[in-house]
C-alpha cells in the first residue's frame, strides 16, 4: 500500500511544469497524497554533468519544440520565457516556509509560481515577484519578505536538495513511490501500475 | 497520411532494444511502414556533449534499475552485459549492407543482433561475432565478411550517421514521422497519436 508519492521538481523545469497538471490526479485517484517537494537543478546538475536543455545544442531545439506540442496536446498555458532558465531559490524558500504553516497554501503558490513563469512568461526570480505572487493568495508580504532573509528559510532549501540527492533524485521531475524512483513526466504511466501494484 | 517512420538506434542503447519490441506493432496497426536505421552515438554524443547513460554519476544507478524494471513490465529478455557500451559499428555495416539486398533479412538481423547482445549479454562488436549472427540467418559468412572490409560499406555508416545528425538525431532511439521528431521509448504513446491525426 503508498500511502504518497514525493515530486520532485524545479519552478524552472518545464516538464515538472506539465508533470504538475497530473501527478495529484494520478495519485489521488488511487487514493494515494502527493507531497510537492521544489528542488534545485543546479547543484544536481554539477553532479550529473549535465545543463539546462536550452543550451543543449540539438537538444534545445527538439526540446522547445517538444514543449510547444505538449502543451498544445495538454491543453495548457505555455510560454517560453525570455529569461530561461531562471534561479528559483526564492520561490523554492517561500514555498517550504509556507508549507509549515498551511499545507494547501503551499500547493496554491506552486501551482500560481508555475503559472505565472511557464503560463505567463513573467518573473519568479526576484523575491518581489514571489513575494507578489504570494500576497495575491492572502499571504502577508512583510511577514513573508521577513521570513525570505532567514539563514533558517534559506538552510531548509539546501536541506531538501541535499535530501533528494540523498535519495537519488538527479533531475527533475523526479517521483518517488515507495523508495522507488521514477524520472520525467513521461513516466505518469509507471507509477499508476507501480502504486496500483506495489512493483511488479 | 503517414506512410513510414523512421526508427533511428543504436544496437548498443537499451532502451532503443526496448523501443525495437514495440515500434513495429505501433506503426503497423495504424497502416505505416518503420524503417530501421542503426546509427552511431559515439559522434552524437559529442556535439550534444552526452555520454553513455552507465558512466554519468546518479544516472547510472538510476538506468540500470530502470532497464531491469521495464524488462520485467514488458517480459523481454534482458541481460546487462559485461561489456556495455560497445562498438557497433560493424552490426551496422552489416544491417545496411543486408539491407540493400533483402529488407526482412536486415530486420531479422537486427532483431537477432539485438537478442544477442541485451537478451543473452553476448558480444555483438567483432566481425566474429556479427558474421555468426548473419551466418545463423543464413547469410554466406564469406561474402559478408569480404564486404565488411569495404571501404563502400564503412561509408555508407558514417553517411547515415550525417544523415540522421541533419535531420536532428541526437540520441537514441529516435523517430521521424513526417518530419517530427520524438526521442525515446517513452513516446510510443505520442507517436501513435501523430500518425493517426497527423499532428494536432
Amino acid at each position: 500500500m503508498v500511502d504518497s508519492v514525493q515530486f520532485y521538481f524545479d519552478f524552472s523545469s518545464p516538464y515538472s511544469y506539465f508533470a504538475s497538471f497530473k501527478i495529484n490526479q494520478t495519485c489521488e485517484s488511487l487514493g494515494c497524497q502527493v507531497e510537492w517537494k521544489p528542488i534545485l537543478l543546479g547543484p544536481l546538475f554539477n553532479i550529473t554533468g549535465s545543463a539546462p536543455l536550452n543550451t543543449i545544442p540539438m537538444k534545445a531545439e527538439y526540446c522547445v519544440n517538444d514543449w510547444d506540442r505538449l502543451a498544445r496536446y495538454m491543453n495548457v498555458p505555455w510560454v517560453l520565457p525570455k529569461i530561461f532558465p531562471i534561479a528559483t531559490q526564492v520561490a523554492a524558500r517561500t514555498f517550504y516556509w509556507l508549507h509549515e504553516r498551511d499545507h494547501e497554501l503551499a500547493l496554491k503558490f506552486a501551482k500560481e509560481t508555475f503559472m505565472t513563469y511557464f503560463g505567463h512568461g513573467q518573473d519568479i526570480s526576484s523575491s518581489e515577484s514571489v513575494v507578489g505572487i504570494a500576497a495575491s493568495l492572502g499571504v502577508c508580504d512583510v511577514e513573508l519578505s521577513f521570513a525570505l532573509s532567514s539563514e533558517t528559510v534559506k538552510e531548509r532549501v539546501k536541506y531538501e536538495v541535499q535530501a533528494a540527492q540523498d535519495v537519488g533524485v538527479f533531475g527533475a521531475p523526479y517521483f518517488i513511490v515507495n523508495g522507488e524512483g521514477f524520472w520525467g513526466s513521461d513516466r505518469m504511466w509507471m507509477i499508476r501500475r507501480w502504486i496500483e501494484r506495489d512493483g511488479w
